[in-house]
């Protein structure tokens, strides 16, 4: 399959959709959708999930209700099976906690018409000072 | 291709030997091993590239002589084409400048016997204070 012309488009149209799932509470069993059953992966801080239930699961399982994030940089690259590899880097602040800076890798996979997201990962980078 | 089982180790293995040849200026012209001669997309601090060629012209472009760098974290996912996803966080400080924090993201493609460096995504984060 050919690389995609669109990458750059594809990638932050995804990172805008993503987020604004995941940042409202309402909306965010619905981020299901953009996982596959059995061929997406997820690391959250480490742990490692497979298959759309798994990582609902876990997503679910986060109670914070307020999420006030800053998106810094979305880097895109197209990948040799039509997908786009994306990296975000930000801040997120969730309810009265101190902000932190995270970083979340996606991988998209072209599935008819669209994407799934076949490999994400997501970390809250709490540095120590150096 | 079936996934690799082995990917956490293949991942940390990588990251150790990029980071020895990248951190070294003698031993670090033979990155250019890494990365495939089309195949190759780097993007640095934004700066999309294509090729070992044009991947090494920019990375043989950094001046500093001397760099001091602390892992963070390494997450490591298996690629349904049997490569690994990488993603590396930590800091770095670049001769006398002050530390900032890193992100690398890297996929990493199955060749022979071993593999190739097909996606790097290189960010110095540095963070405006939130």
């Amino acid at each position: 399959m050919a690389l995609n012309p669109q990458y750059e488009e594809i990638g932050k149209g995804f990172v805008q959709q993503y987020y604004a799932m995941f940042d409202d509470p309402i909306q965010r069993p619905n981020l299901v959708n953009l996982y596959n059953n059995d061929q997406s992966f997820m690391t959250f801080e480490g742990l490692q999930l497979q298959g759309a239930i798994k990582i609902m699961e876990k997503l679910q399982s986060l109670t914070f209700q307020k999420i006030n994030r800053v998106i810094t940089a979305v880097d895109s690259q197209p990948m040799f099976d039509g997908g786009v590899l994306i990296n975000v880097l930000g801040r997120l602040q969730c309810d009265e906690d101190p902000p932190h800076a995270f970083s979340q890798v996606f991988s998209l996979k072209p599935l008819g018409n669209s994407f799934f997201c076949q490999h994400d990962i997501f970390r809250l980078n709490i540095h120590d000072s150096a």
